[in-house]
């Protein structure tokens, strides 16, 4: 079944311990469309500017990625500028953020869209991602992000769209921070009490937990945890979370329904996609990645965690 | 088979954000006896002072635990304090550190003991860990700890050591150090070349990896994953590690062999005992815990972890 992602389309211009890009392709919704379109057929809603040309949306098109939502501006795209260092890779410093187009970005979904049973809300404005959820009334399940910045400058908006969001992706701050609580256990609990069904907390290189609400997914709610691949060379760890957000959702989508087997895979191809994000600089690796490279790191994840 | 440890038998003055406990049963030793007590005949190591009673003494004896090896000095027992704090509940802050009759601690192995196929050398001076590895050259697999302390100022020393330990187990920050090296699977890949064949490196609240020497333990090189268990409440952190280290160790020694099958369930068990070890203050949960809770949990464990 089809997903609808709305999030940001953007240039990247990064600096790690491997080296530099220059506006290459990035954005959140870009992610997640590229590691979901390897599990069922997402549709995107974004806004680019003049500077993005048919070579970067064939990126998306080349993976069956339906672009119709994605709308071109006069003016520049969306640009960031960042850097990480080896004494925590996966602590992004941003340099700049350049909201160019994505300034105005007033979401609409295409007609074409309306039918779509799933919707991710990439990490935008809780105003924007409450507007597009108004806008899908019928979808089975909606997953969502968001960071620190709408924590803090939005939290009541915030509060608002999270009643009307079933899966929570967030990482470990991001919970401690929305729920005033340095357990993550406890700050799992809180989260849940605001909205969401399941609440995903993604640890970086100790990969993430999803916490289920009591009650919901069979009744049992008990934590499930998925790992990361211990990876001796992050090159770009750009992405990982929303490549992560579009290999659960995308599963998830492509299974129709919301078990908790479903969504215990869904974290280890969540997983695994984020581990394949991280191998090259921006959108290289989930642009060249097989499915049956897929299954074989699977594989390889069910080797590092289960007994037998 | 039995197990030979050696370590600190102390006593600990804690504040947690649960309470505060003053001259408790503590000690690398005695955590880790006792959680290994579980699985196998342990016989124990240390030195004590006449503040020691038999009332301290029967914790250990009850749960059949060998003592031989535990000299009684003139002067106090080794005595810790230290305080955790909500912030990083798993971060100890030091208040203090009376080695007292640890000081001239000068380990002696009781000829009782020298039939031992098992050893695990708690974090105690790597010289002293030396000379004890040297006194039982016929075990079949040794197991150690170690801490930022002697990584500093006995680095010569501990890599004297480390070429005569078969299996090292540390946390994140140790095996950074010692290796100089930010990314953990690198760091882990480092430590292995000064001698281990294994290497553990504890996670804290996300668990712990195991990472094989190519070639060791059937080939497969593939490091595997234990969870640890997502509680609300840590009481007392104090001991977990040597916990883990107790339930890991024991089982293999329970086992007789050291096969990737073996290790890869006493890494379930170690978390599971590091999981009891925290519920209560000090020693106490690990004195009451019963086999049967440790399986229970274990498959609270594999509930945590495994796809099917």
């Amino acid at each position: 079944m089809s997903i609808v992602v709305v999030g940001s389309v953007a240039f990247d211009s990064l600096k790690t311990p491997y080296g530099e890009r220059e506006k290459i392709l990035g954005g959140a919704a870009t992610y997640f469309s590229l590691a979901a379109s390897q599990f069922t057929k997402v549709r995107v809603i974004a806004v680019v500017g003049e500077d993005f040309t048919a070579k970067h949306e064939d990126v998306m098109r080349s993976r069956g990625i339906d672009t119709t939502g994605l709308v071109h501006s006069e003016g520049k795209t969306f640009h960031w500028g960042g850097e990480y260092h080896a004494e925590n890779i996966n602590d992004a410093k941003t340099k700049f953020t350049d909201l160019n187009v994505f300034q105005d970005f007033k979401p609409e979904i295409p007609a074409g869209y309306r039918d779509s049973d799933f919707l991710f809300l990439a990490n935008i404005d809780p105003v924007l991602q409450l507007q597009v959820r108004e806008q899908l009334p019928n979808v089975k399940l909606v997953g969502g992000d968001t960071m620190n910045l709408w924590i803090n400058i939005k939290n009541a908006e915030l509060h608002d769209t999270l009643k009307r969001v079933d899966i929570l992706l967030i990482n470990d701050s991001e919970a401690k921070m929305l729920a005033h609580d340095n357990s993550l256990p406890r700050a799992a609990r809180k989260v849940l009490d605001l909205g969401p069904k399941a609440l995903v907390i993604k640890h970086g290189e100790y990969g993430a937990t999803i916490f289920f609400r009591d009650g919901e997914f069979e009744g049992t709610h008990h934590p499930f945890r998925a790992p990361a691949l211990p990876l001796e060379e992050v090159v770009d760890p750009t992405g990982a979370g929303d490549s992560f957000a579009g290999g659960f959702m995308g599963y998830i989508a492509s299974q129709g329904k919301m078990t908790r087997s479903v969504l215990k895979q869904a974290m280890f191809y969540g997983s695994v996609m984020g581990s394949f994000a991280v191998e090259r600089f921006g959108t290289e690796r989930l642009e060249s990645v097989t499915r049956a490279e897929i299954e074989k790191r699977l594989a390889l994840f069910r080797d590092l965690t289960h007994l037998d």
